[in-house]
């Protein structure tokens, strides 16, 4: 599975305070415990800092690709800021591998997003939505799924660049939905072969629910095997990547060994 | 879910040891920690018990129902042991809930038990293999499996008590075969309305695996995101209990609240 790590974010109070004061430590610090994990890709996401958007964006990938080579997930649902950051970061990061984290099939950010994608040779995080929100349904979800994938392969990016996110809601907000992402994983897998990977941001599952880890590694684990192959998740909770590692030994994905969660750790070089 | 308990075997060497000794109290003990657990159905199984088997499995079930009325589940992979004991029960316990776990596709199981769980009106759990062994492949499995279930259709049973079991075998020398179960569940799930319940003997899944706890939860997990709603499993391992309540509330089959596990544990009357 490609881990995503999700802890670079300006949701959190300390990401938001470092961005501010232009702090690297602990972004550093941060990103330490989110490559001891795992992770194989940074996201990052200013959340609502204040000052230059742009600015903070690309301080914060520069200084996560002063401590690793990882690729970088540039995280937010602003069309327009993406299209001002991705081009400065690929000036500054020349050699940096990056993602556009997220493009909506809302004709908006199809058309702004997907040639920029292309055109700077990123991967792109493709979301199953459209400008009417959310769908409350798998159908929706799986013709806006389709609509991303197919204007984006049209527009030359490669399918294995390609990653769907057919979006998670908190489960003490929408009951009905979890499953539903699930089976729009499912369909969707099936619709186009090779299929391209598919993401959650797990943690949205459990968005102020007290047991929040179980319900991340427990829904994690589903969504696995209904062909999940990538999450934006914290890395550094043990129990969620050590659940996430069982998942995929019982897939077939690993050879099973008696201390198979060590012989994860050593292919990935941790 | 319907949680079948698993610990009342005489594979474990306490109850083989209370079998020989008739000894009540450690049946007991056992028992009552699967059914403050939440265990819904007793399974028993002698094991390899000295002495008459037929005598031990009557034993055996009139110690559990002394202390629960709960159903109860008579294990045995011997069709002429289960024909000889299941009327003997049925007259000793005329009030006890019975279910005959288990039944192969094999014509000598089917033509033997099904008559004889119609005729008693019992449950039944009907294994997805035949006199060849268990399939290597899915196609097979729910071959299989459609024999037993449409067999014991037409005998009269109802869907609701007939659980299909598609076999589970442990991860250490079977890579590819807890896919398979899965999708297994998948197309049979798909194949008759309303479906049967499926089943799984869980803990086969990591015998003689170190991390098998671990293996055990994740596992019960997708299983139930594929459709799965029964298991033969220890109540009493808390960890495993839990993650199936998280699946299910993810699943949308329990109302989230925050404290879901101590609701699941009130409406069972924990």
């Amino acid at each position: 599975m490609i881990i995503f790590s999700e802890r670079i974010n300006g949701m959190y109070r300390d990401v938001r305070g470092a961005i501010a004061e232009k702090d690297k430590s602990v972004v550093h610090e941060l990103l330490r415990a989110q490559l001891a994990g795992g992770a194989d890709v940074i996201d990052i996401n200013i959340g609502p800092t204040k000052g230059d958007a742009a600015e903070n964006f690309l301080w914060l990938a520069q200084t996560v690709h002063e401590l690793s080579d990882k690729p970088i997930s540039l995280d937010s649902a602003k069309p327009n800021l993406l299209a001002e950051v991705v081009p400065r970061v690929r000036q500054t990061l020349p050699g940096a591998r990056l993602v556009i984290n997220s493009c909506t099939a809302a004709a908006d950010y199809v058309d702004k997003l997907i040639p920029l994608a292309a055109r700077h040779q990123t991967g792109l995080v493709g979301l199953t939505m459209d400008q009417e929100g959310v769908p409350g349904n798998v159908e929706k979800r799986v013709e806006c799924g389709a609509t991303v994938l197919m204007a984006a392969i049209e527009a030359g990016i490669a399918v294995e660049d390609i990653y769907l996110d057919p979006i998670v809601l908190p489960i003490n907000v929408a009951a009905k939905q979890p499953s539903n992402v699930l089976e729009a994983i499912r369909q969707l897998a099936a619709v186009n072969d090779p299929p391209p990977h598919f993401i959650v941001g797990l943690s949205n599952i459990s968005q102020k629910c007290p047991m929040h880890r179980m319900l991340n590694r427990t829904y994690l684990v589903m969504c696995l095997a209904a062909g999940l192959d990538a999450a934006i998740m914290d890395a550094a909770d043990q129990d969620l990547v050590e659940a996430m590692i069982s998942a995929e030994v019982l897939l077939g994905k690993h050879l099973y060994s008696d201390d198979y969660v060590k012989a994860w750790r050593m292919q990935k070089g941790l």
